[in-house]
């Protein structure tokens, strides 16, 4: 073996980091919401590092409620048997009940194909047989009028690299993006920490406040305020972003109300990011999920962007690979240029691409099941819930329930509802807190329900052994079957 | 199938694009290089989109002579008996030549190997199981004085995005990285487009200047120059990139050399990221490479990173993986935040963790076989360069050989190289021209060779009919087998 020996007789020393605890620089991100500073404050953030830029200290200094959660997770996953003690995840919105039926789809030999071409460089929005199949795929499942068109989708490892993408190329630095709160709070780094663009968040209240209104209820006077207030602000606000079904609401907008979003849009010329990622996880068969795909005649098609992945609707979080389907050329080209970077090996793409073109063992096999499993799942947390007498959101979607614990905080602070959060983890369970989201009320969670009962067993146990007695008396929060 | 027909019956007109024909926004990486202007020579760039930022609109509107050649290849990829008519590729970096070895090695049952943690969200930096393969590999074919450790390992969906990660962490936009020229050239989008981070040149010469010097010699003298250059054009420089062996020269230097290059960065509290992408693709066995990780006392082993992947020596460009090893924390944790973009799925991950512990496979199979058939394809190429005429560097590493083509320049112009480029390309056949890699000099191409026979033949015979007598008697390049 050739050694590589220094070639001085110099002692070369090694050059030790003595990092300065100086205090974390300001996060841009933090300015928007005052909600933001508390994912700061769950751990001490490492001093600056002199062999990093403003930018890299930046980026490493940053800490997420969500990211400790999974962080500690990660080094102590509770076990059947290797790790009893370890900790329940009902943070993370992953769907672990189907696991044997991937397991046998996935080593089926079809799989295992190996081509000249799956190992070469290819089309940096992906290869042509897959963005076929995600075309047709969609046109399906999505039942669009006319077919989908190859040509329209981009597909890049995961649904967190489309939105910084998309936001790289529709949005200059410090430009910003609307969203409604609470939302899936991991959206905020997606957007920022590489493409350095804002979210303005519209605050929902969890309170109903009128005959036809409802908690956390979406709608366009909400939206015009919070645009008006953006650009008050001097902000340059270039989209919305909208998830349906919604994350952690589990809600199902219906299709006027979606039109009358993307008509908002159209009429202030914002781009529409519709985040479609759920769309088959919807377990009640007498509910319908309507995709923005499905209209007939968009607003505006050329600012609507519809995105989509097999992380949650077939249970492959690990796999990281997500669609986007839009009709805008000149956003596909702004795309293409930063496919490189986001790009999946040519055996997964093709993995994908045969699973998603098995009809049967969709149709027949994995959904029917999958909505099965998951219908239990979610009945088996709700009576948990119920028997604790915390009230929840009760909708036929998604793999988590949005609950109400505020009757648990000492008083009404994201504060408290972190002390709450961290003595969960303490306790083994890790769930994800309403600040982690963003929500504007102190005091709500997310809890995950798709994964075996026993672990959910253990985790309601865990959380049951913690829990004080109601502070005071909760508020009824108005449950209402979907449309 | 639940339709979504628009509610309301006002006729909604589809907008229009109607792009604009404006110049394209000045690139900031052209003020770097004259050269470089000639990338966006090659292509009529679009007009502005009113749909895009001004950063998606740059995006959109770059345009490289790489990216050029590859996308017409990618759409028309000459194929024995479907597309004999086809484009031939001798421009990317790709090894053609062991598909049959992996074929048999990636169908193997082990490869076949489905875990739900496989399937599940996990570390950013890629699975544990992962990096301490990577990490064993990397002691043993890098002859680590010591065993490398699995916390210093980063793996990512490529080198490209490794470069694009690095880039943003240790700079801040409109920060430098000093790079002699030639270089393989997408370098300047990995840290351009994604990081705006620029490259500062450093012009090696092609003309042997002395009595221990030979053509594109890099010294520490020319390094200081660089450097000097860039403070006194106000710029800040973060670091120095080399590549070893080198991409387009397949230079493989000393390990005085290269220590010499360390200690020039420890003195100027440079970083250096050492790119090791070709460490296993030399295929002289007399000749030995010596990687970094071999160095015995790093002069700044905080600020020397390393990286390697396997698209160059397992011939794998289309499997996306692409590693980093480095001893400094800061970075290790700030690229952790940038990793969710840049993930690899975990069943791709297996795969690799089984290739790459499968020494037996490696080393009496693959590797022997592997650099057989590079050699032979590079002296058939050798052989024909040398029929022609046309003087080439002579060194047994890489995929690739870097030719004098000069003589055929009706002027020593960056312009009459590119129309001969074009005049390639128009007869099938994609070559990289010298600009492409911003050669100081006009009339060097890249030719790879690591094809099949046939292949290669006809690409030459598509060449000799192109090019004209030449116009000029060439110069000699003084040949030198390496070290």
């Amino acid at each position: 073996c050739p050694g590589f020996k220094a070639p001085t007789a110099q002692t070369v020393s090694t050059q030790e980091t003595t990092a300065m605890s100086t205090p974390p620089t300001s996060d841009e991100a933090c300015k928007m919401s005052q909600s933001v500073l508390a994912t700061l404050m769950c751990a001490q953030a490492p001093g600056r590092s002199v062999y990093l830029s403003n930018r890299g200290n930046s980026l490493r200094q940053h800490r997420g409620i969500l990211q400790e959660g999974f962080a500690q997770y990660v080094v102590n996953k509770y076990h059947d048997t290797n790790n009893p003690d370890g900790i329940i995840n009902m943070g993370t919105s992953e769907n672990k009940l189907c696991y044997d039926l991937l397991y046998k789809r996935l080593t089926h030999p079809d799989m295992l194909h190996i081509d000249p071409s799956l190992l070469q460089y290819s089309d940096s929005r992906g290869h042509a047989f897959l963005r076929e199949v995600v075309a047709e795929f969609l046109s399906h499942y999505c039942c669009s009028p006319n077919p989908l068109k190859p040509d329209n989708v981009v597909v890049m490892n995961g649904c967190t690299s489309l939105f910084s993408c998309i936001a790289a190329v529709i949005c200059d630095p410090k430009d910003a993006i609307l969203i409604p709160t609470p939302f899936y709070g991991a959206i905020t780094e997606d957007l920022h920490l590489y493409s350095d663009v804002k979210l303005f968040h519209v605050p929902l209240d969890c309170e109903a406040d009128g005959k036809d209104s409802r908690a956390f209820h979406l709608t366009v006077g909400k939206l015009e305020e919070g645009l008006k207030r953006a650009k008050e602000e001097g902000l340059t606000v270039r989209a919305l972003i909208l998830m349906n079904p919604h994350n952690p609401l589990a809600e199902i907008y219906t299709p006027e109300e979606m039109f009358a979003f993307l008509e908002f849009c159209k009429r202030n010329e914002l781009h529409v990011i519709v985040d479609e990622v759920y769309m088959l996880t919807v377990f009640d068969k007498s509910v319908s999920f309507h995709s923005v795909l499905s209209v007939d005649s968009l607003p505006d098609p050329q600012r609507t962007h519809v995105m989509w992945g097999l992380s949650k609707d077939f249970a492959l979080s690990g796999i990281r690979v997500g669609t986007l389907y839009t009709e805008n050329k000149d956003l596909l080209e702004a795309l293409a240029q930063l496919g490189s970077f986001h790009s999946v090996p040519g055996s997964t793409q093709h993995q994908v691409a045969q699973l998603l073109q098995d009809r049967e063992w969709i149709d027949e096999q994995f959904l029917p099941e999958n909505r099965r499993r998951l219908k239990a799942a979610h009945s088996y947390l709700a009576q948990e819930l119920q028997s604790m007498g915390i009230s929840y959101l009760d909708r036929p979607a998604c793999l988590y329930v949005w609950a109400d614990l505020r009757k648990y905080l000492r008083e009404s602070s994201f504060e408290e509802e972190l002390a709450l959060w961290r003595s969960f983890l303490r306790h083994k369970v890790v769930l994800s807190c309403g600040q982690a989201f963003f929500c504007s009320t102190p005091g709500w969670f997310r809890f995950v329900f798709a994964d075996q009962q026993h672990h959910l067993q253990l985790g309601q146990f865990k959380l049951k052994q913690k829990v004080p007695a109601p502070i005071h008396t909760p508020k009824p929060v108005r449950r209402r079957k979907s449309q």
